[in-house]
């Protein structure tokens, strides 16, 4: 109950478009009694190269003092040469990631009704990836000589502790044990990431000996990716680290209906830090402005937010109007971004 | 014409089954007046669990002096108390490709005309990926601290360096300025890892201007798996970091029909030492000795293996006689491990 303090920052390319929807939805579920107070903070590649500003001090601070962050994609056009590769996505998602120390990113994927799979026979998937999202090769660890010269030499550190992985994995056995099928699937790879590999093998088991009712697996991330799309239904909570989460959950999202779905929350779970929800889709620049985004995922994620503060029922609400809007969808002429985003809002309001 | 000396390493598990089909395979497909001479190093698990010896060092300089290497797989049963997690993948396979400087890590992927995809509609798909195979993460630099404690911190270190990545750009565009679409994809994730990534992008670059006649391309990784299950068609030649390259070809052999048909060779370019040419797939332990592994990814190994020393032709052969067993396979018996050797055995014979 009361007011809802909430950073928005729609970030580039169809960021904006999607942002908008999901906000539009956000305020027709807000349960009776809560009001929802955005604050917009323009951040991204606009602002960067008008600026040279990525994210100061200053904006970090406020944005830290609002109950939730809803992001919608950062990244300019590729190739710019004005804009340093990586340099929005290392000065701004990671380091609001870093710096509010979301170390659960949770993407759920599931392939709900009336959505086509690029897979043949998908079966019946329904799981959540419970990826790290405060170390591995994210750290920004590294650096380069000779930069520009045949003799250049550039390294980038994988850090991992025990500290780090075993927050994550203790939150991934507790999602599991909420489940019906209590399966845990850690995914890495420890044959040749030995030492990194090592911590995650050791405090799986060890956490998972406090959870017998939890089925633990192993499979490395390359032959992850065969399962992902010969048997996706294997799987129910997936732990990984921040690299190996990235990329099985892109695939995840191909592979459950695409990334126009595909939403996901940065949470602090120990709640000292607002959590950070934002589509797992880029900023797409190619289709920017023009309507044409899908902002399912956006909507999807702003459920991820409402979930995350305890507003159960509403995000329950938003979810199930998303679903009954994709069964419609089949064979219907594609709808401009603020098409789907009203007809999701109606379906919540009605 | 002559002699040419093969190592043989069958490896782990069903590595031995498959080796001995693909030398059934290569015997019958040698060239007139070629005659193979096989020796054969018994490596892997069982001999590192009766002797502690995983590759001696007079081993390695015995099978240096070969023409070739033809390798199984390697890799024991997952879990064995006995076997620390990545030894034998670190100490025997990674070791043969750095030591040999296999530089290039070969692995072609194509839908065979009969092979089911699980993609619904995987469209007309044939390209190749150039791995890099002696830098990336894989170079067992880093290390832990506070090993098995709550303070346990673990790095590993990737090395990127201009002269391995210069080496392996110009081994991609030279087969991409051989192949009809001449396209190059290089998949890397440089707007996260940006010191590697920046040597990636700049060679890939400079390199590019040498070939203005090929298409060059980039995706980050995530992306790369997403094109991968609803678009692989579009590849035609990818180039990528060791890691990635694991990632991506394991996939990629998912979505060609699986990685009983992913071949693999691991290629010194310069030919200054034998290159080694094995399957993609591992030892799998649960169906070893049971002859019910696919034997075809070790034959098509061992066809560009013969490809690698010269012998079109005879490549070619096998190659053919794959493409005419697999079509006969839709909807037939499973066969043993030994007849799916003796039946492409007698096509290239015959
Ligand atoms: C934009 C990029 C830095 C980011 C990541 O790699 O985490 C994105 O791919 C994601 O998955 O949220
Ligand atoms: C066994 C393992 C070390 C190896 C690798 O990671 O390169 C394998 O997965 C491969 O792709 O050849």
């Amino acid at each position: 109950p009361g007011s809802l303090k909430l950073a928005v920052i729609p970030g580039d390319g169809i960021g904006q478009e999607v942002t908008a929807e999901a906000l539009k939805v956000l305020e027709v579920a807000a349960p009776a009694g809560v009001k929802f107070e955005p604050t917009r903070y323009d951040l991204g590649a606009e602002r960067y190269l008008a600026t040279g500003e990525v994210l100061p001090d200053g904006v970090l601070e406020e944005i830290r003092a609002h109950d939730a962050i809803l992001l919608g994609a950062v990244g300019g056009k590729p190739g710019d040469p004005n804009l340093p590769p990586g340099l929005l996505e290392r000065g701004l998602l990671l380091r609001l990631r870093f710096e509010l120390d979301h170390y659960v990113n949770l993407r759920p994927s599931r392939i709900f009704p009336g959505v086509t799979s690029p897979l043949a026979a998908p079966g019946d998937v329904d799981f959540v990836v419970v990826r790290e999202g405060t170390e591995g090769p994210y750290t920004g660890n590294g650096g380069a000589i000779r930069v520009g010269t045949p003799a250049e030499t550039a390294t980038e550190v994988s850090i991992t502790t025990a500290f780090g992985v075993e927050r994550v994995v203790r939150d991934a056995f507790a999602r599991a044990e909420r489940r019906p099928r209590k399966k845990l699937t850690l995914i890495h790879k420890t044959n040749v990431l030995t030492y990194g590999g090592a911590v995650w093998s050791r405090i799986v088991k060890e956490v998972g000996a406090e959870h017998p009712d939890v089925t633990v697996d192993y499979l490395h991330i390359d032959a992850a990716t065969i399962f992902m799309t010969t048997d996706p239904s294997r799987f129910d909570v997936i732990v990984t680290d921040n690299l190996f989460g990235d990329i099985i959950t892109d695939l995840a999202a191909a592979v459950t209906g695409g990334i126009g779905l595909a939403a996901s929350g940065n949470v602090n779970p120990d709640r000292t830090t607002p959590s950070m929800f934002e589509p797992v889709h880029g900023s797409a620049p190619d289709i920017a402005g023009q309507q044409k985004a899908d902002p399912t995922a956006a909507i999807l994620s702003a459920a991820l937010l409402l979930d995350h503060l305890g507003h159960h029922a509403a995000a329950a609400t938003i979810e199930e109007a998303v679903i009954a809007d994709l069964a419609g969808r089949a064979g219907a002429e594609p709808r401009r971004t603020a098409a789907v985003g009203d007809a999701i809002a109606a379906r919540v309001a009605g």
